[in-house]
């Protein structure tokens, strides 16, 4: 597959509106970050360390090469180090070893989306799993693994972990840190990890008022299959509510 | 009756607000739907397939003609097929059999709102019915009835399947699906469907602070009586709460 | 005590900044009404029947008088009668009997302010009193008084009762239906209804991870009485929120 | 250290800041307050009491010193008496004791925040400390004390009694009444009061989904030592959320 200098354009642009989507929907601040496989290539397109999420235009997107990241990964860590003051470097995140681990043992993850986002974060820090309750929640089925730790993901052995417990689920909690959704494409991505968050939100109501019940296998099936298509709308649609001013 | 052409226009613009309001106030997306019986006939008005709710107007709403879906209500369904891109069909919602089954088997329902609203949908995955609790709850007695499954609606035998587990009441949870209210004008059953979510967040707030008790009988064949009438102004407030650029 | 015609005016201005400022707190829609005793007689200004309180401006305002009232209140409440439409009367509330009761009852009270605000309501449905858990909650200590009725009040016998229900206090629910806060200036029932739902809040997380405790007996009487100043900083408060083209 | 006249006027401009940006997060309203240490004095800016958090100018903040205002403080705090109108005070807020007391027994904090935001001051309503559950609440370990009183802060004796059950800490929850989050810089106790918030959120939704857990050691005191220097950013990004109209 080859890709022309448009097609870069657009997927810039397309990473760029997922980092902005997940900041409007109230789910990203400074933290956390989303990824894109660059088609036919061991890279993909990231937003910088530490820049706030809602602001991202495609010329801030860092290209990252998966191979060449491991080597530097802990020096790049390092670079948003200790000063009393704003960072102002322009590396990818520090915690880039999330997309480069996934892309790299999982060739059908294209994309790749991490935040703090904070119900499905307080799932994990009670330890429960994110179920299957609803039609937009079949891609979590049985449940979202928990990585045991909160520490932050850096080194290639960190990410060897993350990816063993992600296994071939496409959503993840990440214990007393947050989480990890990854798919097929940027739009689905990014509309799961959404979703995540509506999911966990339904299953603490439901949780307050009876006892969750996650649908039946047939179901969960077809809908997981569903959502391989459904998420062009779903992302559409969350495009569509950016403010004006907001819009690429 | 005769319906004239105005009456008609009137009609369509009412069902793109009903659709509109059930946007701002949160409750529908993408998903979901408002429809309305065309008086005298075996018709009825609804938003086309996946378009969001919040941009619907008159231009958009869809003619149905009730026995004519049933033949078609399959292919109908397919429609929507998997395309890794927007659908961009102008066909009537996949689950329109909601409606159409509806209309069919209940004379006196002259509007159908269906979505996915989160608090009212995580009580149907908790199997908890919605209860008559306050005043604008007196519809919902003696309680919602939970249909079992979070399968989509769109065959003549799911038609009758949600029929029957409606019966004569207004209001029904889908389990891990969403919600159906229906009335017998699009004031009531769009009211209804706001008032349902409302209805559900107290209920959640109820049952973790104590225990919600029902109304009692008088007060509630009372109140159901009187929003008849009443859903005509709590129509009118929710229309008045869109934005200046989103009124009709 | 003499009333000029300037000090009516003012306070017509100040009972149309108390029905807005409860609709911008998102605790009044069309429901509910705050209203004042006109200083030195037997009468208040009240906003009008069904009207949403974001919008009630000075000339909105009705005088209506506490003995008279009582001679016509079932003849008002069958105004907003039985037409499906929205009601276009100019006639106070139909549950005017809410405060020609109380300012009948409590020569002490100045102002009652009756909504439908969703927490406070829900803590009605379970029967559970809302407690003076933090220093803006003194004033409705010991307990919030529960009326078991969710009926509408509007006969002279209902607002006997509600008296009843309510004693000496200055905050109660209505179970099923809403509440009733009153106090000796439109400023100290204001804010105190505002507080109500805000203290309600409180009380339902404090009881979903642990147990309320109420304040001890000297910091609320304390409390208590400064809030008969500190109101009037509270309104001014709540005042300077209401959006720009919102200000009277 | 010596400080120059446009330092004071950088670190007034921050402090109006600090308090904006508590209002804008929807932490304060009139109440509550944000201070800061002049450098090498024993002086603190502080905002003028009951003035609303969300238009503090550099031109409203005053230099309190810490000494001088111990033989003040009863006289401070009764200046904003018992009058039935807006408190036009230019004077120093009620529980000013709160920040010249921790000045004076931390020579290592440089900031103090005082609020009565909601989720926080209902854990300590319900008697239930704040844990360190996620990375950004690590500084909260091994949990917030809770000052067992609702009582306000203005006496040397109130100062002293708050002193002792901070200790060594940064973060206490005052019960019934509100919190208090200190640290060596205005970044650091701004951004922790609004993680203090989000962090009682997570802990409230994962006490009733499951039992929350608190980090392992190693992770906390690493996080802690990393917000040293991560409150810059964090602290830059809640500035960018400031609507355009209320930036300095």
């Amino acid at each position: 597959m080859k890709v022309g200098k448009k097609d870069l354009e657009e997927l810039k642009k397309k990473v760029a509106l997922g980092n902005r989507i997940m900041f409007y929907q109230g789910l990203a601040d400074y933290h956390g970050h989303v990824s894109a496989r660059i088609p036919g290539t061991r890279s993909f397109f990231i937003k910088p360390v530490l820049a706030p999420l809602g602001e991202i235009a495609p010329k801030h997107i860092i290209s990252v090469d998966i191979d060449a990241y491991k080597e530097v990964c802990e020096q790049n860590y390092a670079k948003a180090g200790n000063q009393r003051a704003v960072t102002k470097l322009k590396n990818p995140p520090r915690e880039t070893m999330i997309h480069a681990a996934l892309y790299a043992a999982r060739p059908d993850v294209n994309s790749v989306v991490h935040t703090h986002q904070t119900i499905a974060t307080a799932f994990s820090v009670a330890g429960t799993p994110i179920l299957p309750i609803y039609n937009q929640a079949a891609v979590f089925a049985p449940e979202t693994p928990i990585f045991p730790s909160p520490r932050l993901i850096y080194t290639v052995q960190d990410g060897k972990e993350i990816c063993a417990t992600l296994g071939e689920r496409n959503a993840m909690l990440l214990k007393g840190h947050g989480i990890v959704v990854c798919g097929d494409s940027l739009e689905y991505a990014t509309v799961h990890a959404i979703y995540l968050e509506r999911t966990a939100y339904m299953q603490f109501i439901a949780s307050c008022v009876g006892k969750p019940t996650v649908m039946p296998q047939p179901e969960i099936d077809y809908m997981k299959q569903n959502m391989m298509y459904r998420s062009y709308d779903a992302f559409a649609y969350f495009k569509s509510l950016l403010p004006k001013g907001a819009r690429l």
